[in-house]
C-alpha cells in the first residue's frame, strides 16, 4: 500500500487491452480504486469484473473512457495510437485540472518495429498540446512489455522512464510505477518522450531479431 | 583477438576526445590497428603516443582525419555534432566503399538533456544521406558514458544498440562492440538511430539528477 500517495482513483483508459489491464490489476491490489476506462461501458465493466477476480475483491469499476475519466483524480491513457486522438477528444473536458498519464506508443503498423514519429514528434507532446496547460501530461510505461504485466506476482525486469514539465505530477507518475512494482526515474522534460516512445519499436524488433517476448531496459550506473 | 574479423584498421575520427580514445585504446588492445584522427594531424599523434603507452604497443598511429579516414577500413565518427557536417565533407569521398560507424550524438547545448532531433531526425541519417549508398553508415555506442571507457580494465554496464540498413556492416560493428568489452544487440533499421540517440540526453540528465556520471542502458529480457 502506497501510504503516501494522494491520488485515490485512477482510471485507465484503454483498460480492456493488455497492457492497461496488467497496470489496473497492480494497482488494484496495491490500494488504488481504479476504474477501467473504454468506448464501450460494457465492455468495460465485463473486464472489471474479470479483474476482479483476480484480485480477488471488487476494487475495480467499469465504465465509459469519459464517465471513467471524470470519475478518477488521475487519468493514465494505454489506447493504440490509431485511437489516441479520438481518446482525447473524448475526456478532454473531463481531465482538465488533473493528471494524465499517457502510455501510448506511436506506432505505424505493419512496422512496428521501425521508428516513427508522429507529427507532434511524440503522443505525448500531442497530448499536452490538445488538452492545454490545466492538464499535467505525465510520460510513462511505454516500455514495459505487456507480458510482463499479465501475473500480478511476476517481477518485471524493467525500469520506467518518466517524462513531464511538471516535477509533482512526475512525483505521483513515480508512485504509481513502484505500486506497480517497477523502478520509476525522472527523465526530464515531455520533450524527452520522444526518446522513451521511440525505443519501443526498437525493442519491438529486437524481440523479432533474438526470439524473446519481453525485451526491456534496465537504468545502470545510478540508482532511484 | 576477435579471429573472425575481416576488418583490421579502424579509423577513430575525433579520437583526441574522451569517447573515442577510449574506444581506440580498448580496439587496439583486443588486435586492431587502429589511426586516430583529428583535425589536426599533429594532435593526432600526440594522442597517438599517449594512448600507445597506456597498451604498452605500438598499435595506434595518428593523422589528419582525411588521412586516418584514407587508411582505414573502417570508419568510426566520434566528434560532437557541431563538427558532424564538416567531418564528414572531409572523408566523403575517402571513406566510399567502406563502412562508417557513426557515434555522434546531436546534442545542443546548452541544452543537453532535452532531446532535440536534428534536421535529419538523427545524426547517423544525415551521414547516410550525405556519404550515399556506396557507405554502410550504422549507428552505435551513443549511450556508453566515456568514464566507463577510459580504464580499459573496467567492465562498462552498458549495451549497445547497433542500428544500420546492412546486416553485414552491422555485424561488423558488432564485433567491435564485443572487442571493447561490451554486448551489441542488432536493433534495427538505421532509422532506429532517432531512438538511441535521443536517449542520450535522456541519460546525462539521469546522470543530474540521481548525481552519477555513467547512467547507461542493459537490455533485459532477451540475450545478445
Amino acid at each position: 500500500m502506497a501510504d503516501d500517495k494522494t491520488i485515490m482513483t485512477v482510471a485507465v483508459l484503454g483498460g480492456t487491452g493488455k497492457e492497461g489491464s496488467g497496470l489496473a490489476v497492480r494497482w488494484a491490489a496495491s490500494g488504488y480504486n481504479v476504474v477501467i476506462g473504454s468506448r464501450s461501458a460494457e465492455r468495460a465493466e465485463q473486464k472489471a469484473d474479470e479483474l476482479n477476480a483476480v484480485v480477488g475483491a471488487a476494487v475495480i469499476s467499469g465504465a465509459h473512457n469519459t464517465d471513467a475519466a471524470a470519475r478518477a483524480d488521475l487519468v493514465v491513457l494505454s489506447v493504440p495510437y490509431a485511437a489516441h486522438s479520438a481518446t482525447l477528444e473524448a475526456i478532454g473536458e473531463q481531465v482538465q485540472g488533473k493528471i494524465l498519464v499517457d502510455v501510448t506508443v506511436p506506432l505505424q503498423p505493419p512496422q512496428v518495429s521501425v521508428v516513427s514519429l508522429p507529427q507532434g514528434q511524440s503522443a505525448a507532446m500531442e497530448a499536452q498540446t490538445y488538452l492545454g496547460d490545466d492538464v499535467r501530461v505525465v510520460a510513462a510505461f511505454q516500455n514495459v512489455s505487456a507480458e510482463h504485466l499479465k501475473d500480478p506476482d511476476h517481477i518485471v525486469e524493467c525500469d520506467v522512464l518518466v517524462c513531464g514539465d511538471d516535477k509533482a505530477a512526475k512525483a505521483e507518475a513515480i508512485r504509481l510505477v513502484e505500486a506497480a512494482g517497477m523502478r520509476g526515474f525522472d527523465a526530464g522534460a515531455l520533450r524527452n518522450a520522444i526518446a522513451v516512445e521511440s525505443l519501443t519499436p526498437v525493442l519491438i524488433g529486437l524481440n523479432l531479431r533474438y526470439k524473446g517476448s519481453g525485451a526491456g531496459i534496465r537504468i545502470t550506473g545510478i540508482t532511484p
